[in-house]
């Protein structure tokens, strides 16, 4: 029998073979008798504090179920929430006191028996759609495709069980084209089989904005929301349930014309972002060869509003969503929409972003020399500060760089204890870390945990050795006094 | 003896052949005795308004003499200045307000003779400095250069007269660098022959943010205001200066390291600005495509601070800055700090946007068919809304492919009665123009002129015909009124 081990608390659990869980799932619906059911699909940073935020509705008092699959990676997740513990460890408080409420209201229930789909007036889809990407050796993007098998997967199983009148509202960021090419024609030819009408049966699409951190459940409850359906009613229905767990009075919902029109939308707005950050990486090399701080030039352009939003490229992007949706866009836009063109721009700007950790190592290089066996400490795994979010986190190649270059490495982040991709420990305490004698400091991610004053003077205090900022995360003054003591090299700043 | 002809009024002026304004210079300095004198070299969109801000300056009362080269294209803004016609209209009524002003005061006069550096307490350069770019036949970029002969004559000429404590404040968009491998060398060079320290001569980089249109005053005095200088001594005599002149109430300064980096950041600031154009543009055909409307894509996405910026392509990017800017600063990268590499993706930026015109013509072509023969009204002729600027427009491209093509058009722009650039005339009668009967009409400029009320109705009462927005200038509601009367495509609109 194959086991799925919470990582937090290490506790296993077997997965089932059969997939039946009517019972519990019934036993849940005989506690929640005339409510509305709302069924979430996907359990992952999006699907769970959905979920929480769907349970604690002020407008409509739901009964949620989330549902996952019965493998490795996300089984723990269902049998931790209905044990009582939240699947994700997150900054906000807020995070916690939702979970409390649901349990305590016995609203809110995990299944991996897609019967639960039966019951649902509300459907949402917040499973992962992934781009198989090929890199390079130096990690350069060679090429990406685009595999819908296991997203078809997921929507048939609710077209095998979704009732005539469901309202189904996909969050997922999806290929443009997806709800009126995939998703529709799946449903219909479900129910086709199943003998039912699909004319009641509602496909609306409405993205999330989801920023983990400490922010995580207002940035679904408290941010716009743009939103659309494959026709009117389903418009009107999506909108209808948008208004029951937005809070409509910090945040305005858009409706825009067509599914298409809200899915290119989502990875345009994520498009945009991770061509900012590529637009200032060769901007990074110039200020370094003029030998000038990037930074202070980029605060001082900021300064302007249609400026505000340029970005300090760093150590390169992570995450799960600037990484990809470019891709998926021009994927769509071959593949759904027929185009001889795909998004080349946006395209480029993955590939650029892709390649800034191995700048960042082979700067390292030139700059300190040699790290074959030596002692390095990196601070920071998570992909971006003060979140402890380590999906292709840009730290991850400079790490096995170093590694396979033959450093000798620790790792510290105040987020996280265990690197999943790497399958190793990460150190949380600080202070027992920098008893041990390094050659070289490298910042990896910018938590303002390690630019704070008393981390910042600890770093101070230790004996003169080479620290690498990757971030940008010292200020002007906090550099003056580093590198009175220490060797430092802050990428982007030629001018130290 | 050649001739420069005054646009505005059509009075001609003898180009004097022997350059000799001693007697008027002294003649203006007598009426101006005490006070300090800026001269500022070069009397365009820039030099002629910033002559006006300092005249009017509150905090110290200055002498100014704007000088220009005495040639056809320059030397009637000189006479026109002492003339009493300031050479430029613009929709800002503080111009005439400073310009009366300074006028009764006395204290700004217009010169050709290099002489008046010698009395220069502050030069300021705001002379030109031309990328030259080699364009494919469809307008796309092939290659370009940067010719400093014209500018170093410039700078030449201010060494060959300044005296040794003078300040030089550079406003000119120049390759960084500049200040300190071009300029400082030959001010320096120029004081050897005259056996005069150098060690006492300021040099100072501070752009400007000019946007000619209804705030071209404040855009100078009121904008925000970045500045450096090649030492301290300098910055700090630069950071006095602009404070006379700045409203440091409404604005910060913000003082740079180096020359360099200020430099950096203007080009950098166009830059973001020209790639923001670029990047929208595949997304633009991506929406045609796929049915939607990408300008109510954009505005949904817009009301995120990080992506407010977030451009309309439309029909192309004009105006003196971002179709050069980007790559002054890669010429710079190769050629002023020997990097193998230029700023690719800054400059495939300005090339996408050059090509934007060319895809303009070629949709209009596919949507409306062949105009050989048919009668085209074309709707502004300036870079941006609400401006009466040409320059680089990108209507000059779409003009001329038209007019090639073997259509008859007529122009209209609000702003402009002659287009230089094409030698021909444009009308700023609406109402009578309409009168003629037009196959197609083009909007091309987004002015608002074009979208208010009155105009609105005057074009929904033509008989039905055809129209090609290539702004999105039109709403949601007046593109349904459209629809409902007239053949109406709008480029980036997919869904009309």
């Amino acid at each position: 029998m194959k086991k799925s081990i919470n990582p937090l608390n290490q506790q296993s659990y077997d997965i089932p073979e059969i997939i039946d869980d009517s019972d519990g799932i019934k036993d849940f619906l005989s506690k929640n008798v005339g409510k509305k059911v709302v069924v979430i699909q996907g359990l992952g940073f999006v699907g769970a504090v959905m979920s929480l935020v769907c349970a604690n509705s002020q407008q409509e008092d739901y009964a949620v179920i989330g549902i996952d699959l019965p493998n490795v990676d996300s089984f723990w997740k269902i049998k931790s929430i209905n044990d009582g513990l939240f699947p994700l460890v997150a900054e906000d408080p807020k995070i916690d006191e939702f979970f409390y409420n649901a349990k305590k209201k016995e609203n809110f229930y995990a299944t991996y028996d897609p019967i639960c789909f039966e019951y649902a007036d509300v459907i949402i889809v917040d499973i992962n759609l992934d781009v198989q990407k090929e890199s390079l050796e130096n990690y350069e993007l060679n090429n990406f495709d685009v595999d819908l098998s296991g997203f078809k997967r997921a929507i048939i199983s609710i077209g095998e069980h979704a009732n005539e009148n469901a309202l189904l509202i996909v969050e997922t960021t999806v290929p443009p084209g997806t709800c009126e090419q995939i998703i529709k024609p799946i449903i219909q030819e479900e129910f086709e089989k199943r003998h039912l009408l699909f004319q009641d049966f509602g496909i609306g699409h409405s993205y999330e904005r989801v920023m983990p951190g400490p922010q995580y459940v207002d940035s679904i409850k408290s941010f716009p929301r743009v939103y659309s359906g494959i026709n009117e009613e389903s418009a009107n229905r999506t909108e209808d349930f948008l208004r029951t767990i937005i809070d409509t009075s910090k945040c305005d919902l858009t409706r825009l014309e067509h599914t298409n029109a809200t899915e290119i939308a989502k990875v345009l707005e994520n498009s945009f972002r991770a061509m900012n950050i590529a637009f200032a990486v060769e901007w990074s090399r110039f200020a370094e060869e003029a030998g000038v701080d990037l930074y202070e030039i980029v605060n001082a352009i900021r300064v302007r509003k249609t400026h505000s939003n340029l970005m300090f490229p760093g150590i390169g992007v992570g995450g799960y969503c600037l990484t990809k949706d470019p891709l998926l866009a021009s994927w769509s836009r071959k593949n759904l929409f027929g185009s001889q063109s795909g998004l080349d721009m946006s395209i480029e700007s993955v590939s650029i972003n892709d390649r800034m950790p191995r700048y960042a190592h082979q700067r390292l290089l030139e700059v300190f020399g040699d790290v074959k066996n030596k002692n390095i400490l990196m601070l920071g795994i998570s992909y971006r500060g003060d979140v402890g979010d380590t999906r292709y986190s840009p730290v991850e190649p400079l790490y096995i760089l170093l590694k396979d270059g033959g450093s000798n490495i620790k790792l510290h982040d105040p987020y996280i204890t265990f690197w999943e991709e790497q399958n190793c420990k990460v150190e949380n305490d600080f202070d027992s870390l920098i008893k041990n004698n390094y050659d070289l400091i490298i910042v990896s991610t910018g938590h303002s945990f390690y630019s704070n004053d008393e981390t910042f003077s600890k770093i101070m205090n230790l004996d003169p050795l080479q620290i690498y900022d990757t971030i940008g995360l010292f200020d002007k003054e906090q550099i003056k006094e580093l590198v009175g003591k220490h060797n430092l090299s802050v990428l982007g700043r030629g001018d130290i």
